[in-house]
C-alpha cells in the first residue's frame, strides 16, 4: 500500500493545479469539516461539527413555526415548538457522517462538495423520541414510508425542490430516531436546523432532514431527487444503483503534534506519545482499530473505549515511542459483521462511502 | 463592465477545470465564509460568522490560563479569565473581515485560502476595553507598539512559529479595541478565540488575534512572519509591500429569491421586491451605495440605514420592480473620505484587499 494523500488529503506537490472546479470551492466555503483536531472530544463541540446544507438557509419565525404530522395517521397535528418541547425528551451523543465524506480521495474525482475525511462528528441532541409520538397519533396499518421535508428549497438541475426524504416505517420509529430541538444542550443554530430536524443515528447524515416543515406518512413508496437521483451508489450517471442508507466501518486518527500549514503534515517531538483517534460503523460496533506506522506492512491493536452512547463512536487509543524518521500513519477499523475498512474503496460517480483508510504524513525530530 | 462571476464567484462554465489546488481546497475546508444570506441581520449569528484559522484550534484549560501582559507596562500581570471578567465590560457590533475576502476573483488567482466575497461578518462581541486597562497598568513613555500572541502554533514555511502581530501604540489604545470574552452573548467557541480574543474595529482581521496568550509592551518595531512576509500588499514574493491596515470600502447584496445549487445564480418571481445589503469602510463612514440593475451602464442610490454601532456596517435597501429577464445586478459603496469601490481593484501577489464591486447573476420568471 502507497498511500498518496496525508492526512488533508494534501498532496506533497501542493501548488500545482489540481483542476479543483469553482463550484466545488463554493460548496466548500458554505459547507465545513469537522477539523480533524474536533476528533479529540468524545461530544464535538457546535462551533466545530461538520456541515452540510443543499440551499440557503431557512430564516424561521418560532412563534409562527408548525410542524405538520399527516397523512395515515389517525390524529393529523400541527405542532408548535412550545408544544414539542412539553413531549417526553431524550438526549444523547449521535455521531453523524456526510455519505460524501471522503469525496476527493476517489480518482477521478466526482465533482460536488470535495470532502476530505472530516464530515463526521458526535454532537448530543436533545429532542421527542420519534417513534412513541407517531404510535401515540395512530399510524395506520398500510403506512410503509415516512417522509420528512425540510423549509430549505432551491433550483437542482431547472426546477425548484424542497430537500425531502423518506425512511421506511420501520426505520423511522426505530429507538434513537428524535425531533431534535437542542444541540450540545443549546437550541438548534440556523446552519444546523433551527428550529427543529430530525437525528437518525446510524444513517448517513442525508437522513436527519434539518428545518423540519412535516412529516407525512405514506402507504407508498415516496419518490424524489434526493431519493433517485442523489445519494446512490452508482457507477454512472444513468444507472440507478443502490440508495445510501448506514455509515459505513471507519476510523480518524486525532493528528498529533502541530501541523505543516501548507500541506498537513505533522511535526511531533520524539519520545512517548499516545496516538488516539475514533472508529464507528453504522449500526455495528467497533470490534477492533489496528494502527499501521509503517504504511500498513504491519498492525498493531489499539485498545478501544465505548461512548456511552449506543449511537456514538468509540475512542481508541496507541501507544508510541516515536523515533526520529519520517512515518505514513494508519488506522483501520473492523465492525462486529466482520467488515474492515478498504485500503482503497470502490469508485463510484457521486463519491458516496469512501470508508478507504485514512493516511497520516508525520515526522519526528 | 462585464463582470465574469456571478453572485458566488461561480463561473457560468462550471464543472470545468478551474485549477484549484488541494491546498486552497483543504484550507476551504477548515474555514468557511459567512454565507450571503448571513448579511440578512445586522448582527451575524455566530454558526454563520466567518472563520479563518491559521492552526490547529488550541484546547485551553480555563482554570489554568492566564493572560500575561508585561514589557514597558510599570505593573505587570497575570490575568485569568475569573479576574478579567470582574473588570469594566462593553457590548458592540463588530464588522470583521478577513484582508484575503475576494481573493479567488483576482486573476491570476493567489494560492491561499479561496475566498470568494463572504469572508466578512458582525457580531456583537463583549470584553474589557484595552485601553483603560493598559493605561491602568502603567505604560512607560518609550513604548511605541504592543505585541498581541496567540496560543496558536504550527510550521509555516518550515519553522514552528506562534501567530503574532503587533499594533502601533495609538491603534492599541484606541476606544473599541476589545479583551473579547463573549460573542453574541455567550463564551467564545473554540474555532473564534476561546477563552480570550483581542477585537480591533475597522482593521482587517488578521489585527484581531485568537487565544491570546500574552500583551507585550514594546519599544520598537515588532518583526515576524505575519507582519513582514504575509498581510503585506505586495507585487511580487521579494517586494516588502505595504502592511495591511483599515478595511478598504466594500458593499454586497443579501441574494434575493432562491439558489441555484451547482452555479449560485438566483431565480426569483417578478413583481417588487426589496433588495437589500451591507456597505462598511473600515474607519471611515459611508456615504453612498449605488445599485445597478444593468451591468453599471446606470446606476441609482440605494437608501441607507447606519448601525447602532459605530464599529458595525451600513445596511442599505432598493426597491425594485422586477420584471421577467436575466439581470447581473450590482452594488457600489462610496466612503466619506470620497473613496469608492473599484470595477477591478488592483492585483497583488497575496490577494489582499480585493473590494471590487460585486455582481450578482438574478433570473426574474
Amino acid at each position: 500500500m502507497q498511500p498518496k494523500n496525508n492526512a488533508y488529503g494534501a498532496r506533497r506537490d501542493f501548488g500545482h493545479g489540481d483542476d479543483f472546479t469553482d463550484m466545488e470551492v463554493s460548496r466548500a466555503l458554505r459547507n465545513h469539516g469537522s477539523l480533524y483536531e474536533g476528533l479529540a472530544t468524545d461530544v464535538t463541540p457546535t462551533s466545530m461539527h461538520f456541515l452540510l446544507c443543499h440551499f440557503d438557509i431557512p430564516v424561521v419565525d418560532v412563534g409562527q413555526y408548525r410542524l405538520s404530522i399527516h397523512g395515515r395517521i389517525r390524529r393529523p397535528v400541527q405542532l408548535s415548538i412550545d408544544e414539542i418541547l412539553k413531549m417526553p425528551e431524550q438526549s444523547y451523543a449521535v455521531t453523524l457522517e456526510c455519505s460524501g465524506n471522503g469525496r476527493k480521495n476517489f480518482h477521478p474525482r466526482p465533482k460536488s462538495q470535495p470532502w476530505n475525511d472530516t464530515a463526521v462528528a458526535s454532537a448530543e441532541w436533545t429532542g421527542c423520541p420519534l417513534g412513541p409520538l407517531l404510535e401515540k397519533l395512530g399510524v395506520e396499518i398500510d403506512a410503509s414510508e415516512i417522509l420528512f421535508t425540510g423549509l430549505d428549497q432551491g433550483v437542482e438541475v431547472d426546477e425548484v425542490i424542497k430537500y425531502e426524504r423518506s425512511l421506511p416505517i420501520d426505520e423511522a420509529l426505530r429507538n434513537g430516531v428524535l425531533l431534535a430541538y437542542a444541540m450540545n444542550g443549546q437550541p438548534l443554530t440556523p446552519p444546523h436546523g433551527y428550529p427543529l430536524r430530525l437525528i437518525v443515528p446510524h444513517w448517513y447524515g442525508m437522513a436527519s432532514v434539518k428545518w423540519l416543515r412535516s412529516i407525512e406518512v405514506l402507504d407508498r413508496e415516496f419518490h424524489g431527487y434526493y431519493m433517485d437521483k442523489a445519494y446512490r451508489n452508482k457507477s454512472s450517471e444513468d444507472e440507478p444503483g443502490a440508495p445510501i442508507t448506514l455509515q459505513k466501518v471507519r476510523s480518524l486518527i486525532i493528528p498529533p503534534g502541530v501541523r505543516y500549514r501548507h500541506d498537513g503534515r505533522r511535526l511531533l517531538k520524539s519520545g512517548p506519545v499516545t496516538l488516539q483517534g475514533k472508529a464507528w460503523a453504522g449500526r455495528q460496533s467497533i470490534l477492533r482499530v489496528e494502527i499501521s506506522l509503517d504504511r500498513g506492512r504491519s498492525w498493531k491493536d489499539a485498545k478501544l473505549r465505548k461512548s456511552s452512547s449506543e449511537f456514538s463512536w468509540t475512542s481508541w487509543t496507541f501507544p508510541w515511542n516515536a523515533e526520529r524518521g519520517r512515518y505514513e500513519i494508519l488506522s483501520r477499523a473492523t465492525a462486529a459483521d466482520g467488515s474492515v475498512q478498504p485500503t482503497s474503496a470502490t469508485w463510484n460517480y457521486l463519491g458516496m462511502e469512501n470508508n478507504s483508510v485514512q493516511s497520516l504524513s508525520v515526522i519526528v525530530e
